[in-house]
């Protein structure tokens, strides 16, 4: 991709500021949707993001919906929130963890009092994004048991509390030592509901991360919580069409994309990808990346023929959340923290299902038969030569 | 959708005049990805297409790919052509074709002169999309023979006098009087190749056009040209994921989208579905759209509250490319007749696999399994209640 500018805050913003009326309706329509209208959070929300440093942002995609007959709406309140690392990267881990504990319960604390529903954070969020290194030490000591390890004690708490479902992703340490990329899934009830391993690992980039964890085991479980029927779809999962439609297939109707990409890597896919998911599986998706420059005290090399360097790039934030009908909301900022709000109707997805007919036309048998002969050793491809 | 402006042209030149140089190249690289340079092209072209009253648009995305040591770069010149309908439909179905078939060898004719090597039309380009109407007279009269009907023929004489591959959109009658909506793949000898039949039948709006022809049986064919691996997604599989992703697997390098839709149904979908399959499947992409509104003499009804009617909306053509590694190019005019000329290298499919990996992390095999059992009857997704 062409060379990022890190301090350049949002495209959204630069639509708004610079195209004259009459042309910015039809640019928004065509890129956008529909239109993202505020949703109106408490004063004291506002007050202590701002006073906390970090951006709030908050829509209303309820008018997306039609009144039905014989369903009452299914309002959520969906938070997003996008962090960067608070210490250096050099600090003892725990310290390292306990700061980024203090720093999410202080945002979730607003996300509580702005009504939100569900939270989920960032991918790998109680820890720097280290994988880029190669050193197994410290960052394996960031893994932890997905059922019990201090992530999930300390945010069980909060979603007690809040009476919030959380989703948090982190480093899983098995019983056996095998490491995973995994979210977690808290209730609202504060109980460990299950996990959500992530599927696809990059080879990428700066990234083999399967140097660090294992290919999930875990499928494509959809959490029936309270509020929604909730997937999980862990970051370079976005790129595989398939991930995002199996847990369409099993009834999904939020997939989250917790996520971790930088700006020369993969920025102009962003926009595509979680909301081309959105559209195809007639849910909604919400892509969360991470934000700020990490910076390593070992310097390590890239495979790009460029000298060995302490950090891999600008991760660009850009949280925004994608709707089953091709609306999407503005995205947060490339470069601050902060927590997007978004109410939804969930009933949203049955009504476009209904107007679309996806899930009927989606011949799913047909692709059945052709991927168990495409995945046979020596399958011959229809090529017709010309 | 937001209501539409018939008159709007596009969203890249509203980008281009108004935003300020330092945000545009921002906001460009995050929306289109990397720059897609102007393709010179002779004068005679641009001459005759102002002359026939049409937009030329040229572009070079060859300098997206790099240099390889064991390959020479595999250039190839893409025409896509949107365009309106000539007669008014009520005139003699052999009149109205013989129009769109002059229109056409007219567009072509400049094709050639800015060597393009393969050229594709929008969907049914032959005849007015009609099936709204769902009067089977005298709209099913349009239908012939993929191998030997007269558009058939016809554009044999001019893929061999071009030296151009040409990709044809029409509804198919076979010899058993069964209708399909097919794609005819015809060499650049003008040799008949073979044919893609519509694999996803649409029900949406005022279309179900299973009321003409039936689900594709073709499968997922790639023609191997001189000019590179081709599929063909036609119109409302470009919903579909699994529908891009076996021409991918089959080893396509262009999958191209003639298509036919309007604005207030999908266009806001329409810049990214076809160019999210690009990303995925780590191929270039072709979306094509007819242009205009297209009026019949016998009022209809949409299933939407509205009185009957005589047309169904404003088809949008934005005809663009997009590239495997995420970049595209601007589309063509929301409401003009065009012809879009993109050179590509078709080294880059494979340089962006070997980059990103998409294929080799793909898990097909557990997709093929999944995918199995959740077509059985009775199946029960991985469903966690919380």
């Amino acid at each position: 991709m062409a060379q990022e500018n890190d301090s350049f805050t949002t495209v959204e913003k630069s639509l708004h500021e610079h195209l004259p009326a009459e042309e910015k309706s039809e640019v928004l329509r065509i890129l956008y949707g529909k239109p993202s209208p505020p949703l109106t959070i408490p004063q004291s929300a506002i007050d202590l993001a701002q006073e906390r440093n970090f951006e709030l942002a908050s829509y209303t995609l309820k008018s997306l919906a039609a009144t039905e007959q014989t369903r009452l709406p299914r309002l959520v309140r969906i938070g997003a929130i996008q962090n960067q690392i608070l210490l250096p990267t050099d600090k003892p881990v725990v310290e390292q963890r306990e700061a980024l504990f203090k720093r999410i319960s202080d945002i979730i604390e607003v996300a509580a009092q702005c009504g939100c529903n569900i939270v989920c954070m960032q991918e790998a969020w109680n820890m720097p994004f280290a994988f880029c290194t190669r050193e197994k030490y410290p960052w394996s000591e960031f893994a932890e048991s997905a059922e019990d390890g201090p992530t999930t004690v300390m945010l069980q708490e909060l979603a007690k509390k809040y009476n919030m479902v959380v989703l948090s992703s982190i480093l899983e340490r098995d019983e056996s030592d095998v490491l995973w990329n995994t979210t977690v899934v808290i209730s609202n009830t504060g109980r460990y509901l299950g996990k959500s391993r992530k599927n696809h690992i990059p080879r990428v980039g700066d990234f083999n991360e399967s140097t660090y964890y294992m290919e999930g085991d875990t499928g494509h479980p959809v959490f029936d919580t309270q509020f929604g029927r909730i997937g999980i779809n862990i970051c370079y999962g976005r790129h595989h069409p398939l991930n995002w439609l199996m847990f369409g297939v099993n009834g999904a109707e939020i997939v989250f994309n917790p996520s971790a990409t930088v700006g020369n890597l993969s920025e102009p896919m962003w926009g595509i990808e979680a909301r081309n998911a959105a559209i195809a599986n007639s849910y909604y998706t919400v892509p969360i990346n991470r934000v700020g420059t990490e910076t390593f005290k070992n310097e390590f090399t890239s495979g790009d023929g460029k000298p060995a360097h302490n950090d891999f790039g600008h991760f660009y934030g850009s949280t925004y959340v994608a709707s089953p009908d091709g609306t999407r909301t503005p995205g947060l900022s490339r470069t601050l923290d902060g927590l997007l709000v978004t109410e939804v109707d969930l009933n949203l997805c049955r009504q476009v299902k209904d107007k679309w007919g996806f899930r009927m036309t989606q011949r799913l048998d047909m692709y059945a038969k052709e991927l168990a002969e495409a995945v046979k050793p020596g399958y011959k491809p229809p090529v017709i030569k010309g």
